[in-house]
């Protein structure tokens, strides 16, 4: 195989994320997301949010990051924050899915892309903090837009909330996570 | 409205691209691909196939083009490459499109993002005949994957596909171009 063979195949490959189904409504609530368009609208959050990142940003590294983020879902799934899944059989089962599907590429580009995903993962940079926060803000803007979306399914509180999103926000967009607080308070108290 | 504000509900807007559906099916033919999805697969395109591009380009810009270059489809449509449209038309629908969906953000951003729109359309740096190339490339690779997709629709033939796309693939992406082409004549060729 040529190198661009590789790379089509990688991409043809990629195709699939299309299909992987997440928690989380449209805002119009009309159908369930799935991790693709979800991982397109993340990384345009990325270019219009950056300024307000905890540190100096690389936004080049950030898209990219979010770009491929959620690859492995294409052989692991989607596993909603709020369900109950396994962590060390996930983290499992999504290692094995990054050297099957990163493995596509050309090997510079396997490693380059694995890398990539690894930094993320490890959420130890600037920019994974970034990207992290980004990804767990997507979905209560969603939420808020939907009428309560995947809080409704998974039984959500907003001591839950507080507790398990809040922080991941927090740590790469403190500023945001300020902005959003109080809005998600007064939805889950306008349901008591 | 904040800063803030005005950056979410331009966020909560492009949510719609994902109801924008196209004329392209994903790989496995299984259904019709929407503009969300697929500006997501073409900036993964893109983060892979950047060392074809015909001169050394700047890849953050190509990402942020290709990420809001299919907004304009939330009011106006996607027009399908070989339908049939008013050329004039179209572009002032999505001139009226442009100045309403960036208009959201604040205004800084609105200027930033519209003139990487421009910069996209004017098809004429580096960066944008990359893009372009790469918004060209993908469906061919779909079709090919699903047996023929959007080109039995439109009834295309191998000469409308070389003129029409040919030169726009080539442009900006020449090598893949060279890579390409034998493969969608093969496959016009065996239909015969």
């Amino acid at each position: 195989m040529s190198r661009l063979d590789k790379q089509i195949a990688f991409l043809t490959e990629a195709d699939r994320l299309k299909t992987v189904l997440r928690a989380t409504t449209l805002c119009d609530g009309s159908r369930i997301e799935n991790s693709a368009e979800h991982s397109w609208h993340i990384a345009l959050y990325a270019m219009v949010l950056a300024e307000h990142a905890e540190e100096d940003v690389d936004v080049l590294k950030i898209l990219k990051m979010l770009l491929l983020h959620d690859l492995v879902e294409i052989d692991a799934g989607d596993a909603p924050v709020f369900g109950d899944h396994d962590e060390e059989a996930l983290a499992a089962k999504e290692a094995a899915a990054a050297e099957r599907i990163f493995g596509l590429l050309p090997d510079d580009q396997a490693k380059t892309f694995r890398a990539i995903w690894e930094e993320f993962e490890a959420n130890e940079t600037p920019e994974a903090e970034f990207a992290k926060s980004i990804d767990r803000l997507q979905p209560p803007i969603q939420n808020l837009q939907s009428g309560g979306g995947s809080w409704t399914q998974f039984d959500v509180t907003l001591s839950r909330f507080e507790a398990h999103i809040g922080p991941k926000i927090n740590r790469g967009a403190p500023g945001i996570w300020e902005w959003l607080r109080p809005q998600v308070a007064a939805f889950f108290n306008a349901r008591l």
